[in-house]
């Protein structure tokens, strides 16, 4: 790896911010997951939850992905909803689905400076009653047309983007959140500290 | 029509915002306009300009669109750029690029709350020199990540998305924004005021 590579990704593990996740259930449009992913990558989001209670696994997402973006990312892959969430939960604080209903506030009044995991549904069911009732809130995007579907790569990108301009003005760009043994576990997956290895080996071993 | 449905059709046209438009130059992709119609119909945006200079008029967009967003915009096509940005010139005060450049702002710094038209270049060329030469500045999406592409109906929906939040926090969505005859115009087009058509030319007459 050149000076200059390992500058170009140090520079954007500088920017991931791992207080900020999406999650997608039963999102069945690779082409959808992989503009999710594209954007994902574009905002600093690392790690991305895929959610398939119907479909399986991914291949796709599998070690040799076909997406540019889905290699710089870390997927972590479900066919078990409860299993999921107990992930997540070790994780980040507030959980929130985007789904339609009474008590859904709008994306901009939500708080995303904070730890939150943003959950997508599927294409034509919308998140599913389960999530719900696990989940910390709803959040809708606003709309004030008449045609009440946004596509879900443009829904995840305008959310994750309202995130960024909040997380932006917080501060929570200009120095690394991403630190300590998970940045060097990541480092490692990028083919970026060979030498440091032992080093964060012994690290863990303390 | 409906007493149900021309309320439905009154709100949304309470909600239309005349100050704002997306311009879209030589985008290739009808997929890519579908997409923007929609999020432009979401946020309120009633016209757009699509500016083809290449390819010529899409015949999908005309009087028969079959995209169920085009049937409730105004869509004004060109193949000139001068005369496209004329036309511009009359109902917008600054017209923006998305193009990277040193003097570029991030679009978070825009002021969009004034009367603002956006343009969105060619998948792979982005946009012209030609219209970056007339337009009053650029402006580009941040972005933090490894990947450096964002599609357009993704940028396109982040920006009026940020629109959005700016209009909104500015009251612009408290109240009508479209009257007068170029409401009734439109009323028109919509098939809402049959009953107003003399006093609307009546109107026009005085």
């Amino acid at each position: 790896m050149t000076p200059e590579r390992e500058k170009r990704l140090n520079d954007v593990l500088d920017k991931r911010q791992p207080n900020l996740t999406v999650v997608l259930e039963n999102v069945s449009d690779p082409h959808n997951i992989s503009a999710v992913m594209r954007t994902c990558d574009a905002v600093g989001v690392q790690d991305i939850y895929i959610l398939n209670t119907n479909i399986g696994i991914h291949k796709k997402w599998g070690a040799k992905s076909s997406s540019s973006a889905a290699k710089w990312l870390t997927i972590h892959q479900f066919t078990d909803a409860k299993a999921c969430f107990e992930e997540l939960r070790k994780n980040f604080k507030k959980i929130y689905t985007t789904h339609l209903s009474t008590d859904a506030v709008s994306l901009h009044e939500l708080d995303l400076t904070e730890s939150v995991a943003l959950v997508f549904g599927n294409e034509h069911a919308g998140v599913s009653e389960e999530i719900i009732g696990m989940a910390d809130g709803n959040f809708i995007i606003p709309q004030v047309g008449i045609i009440k579907s946004l596509n879900i790569s443009v829904a995840c990108a305008v959310s994750l983007y309202e995130a960024y301009r909040q997380k932006n003005n917080a501060g929570q760009y200009d120095k690394p959140q991403l630190t300590g043994d998970p940045l060097l576990a990541l480092k490692e997956v990028w083919g970026m500290n060979d030498g440091n290895r032992e080093t964060a080996i012994g690290d863990e071993e303390c």
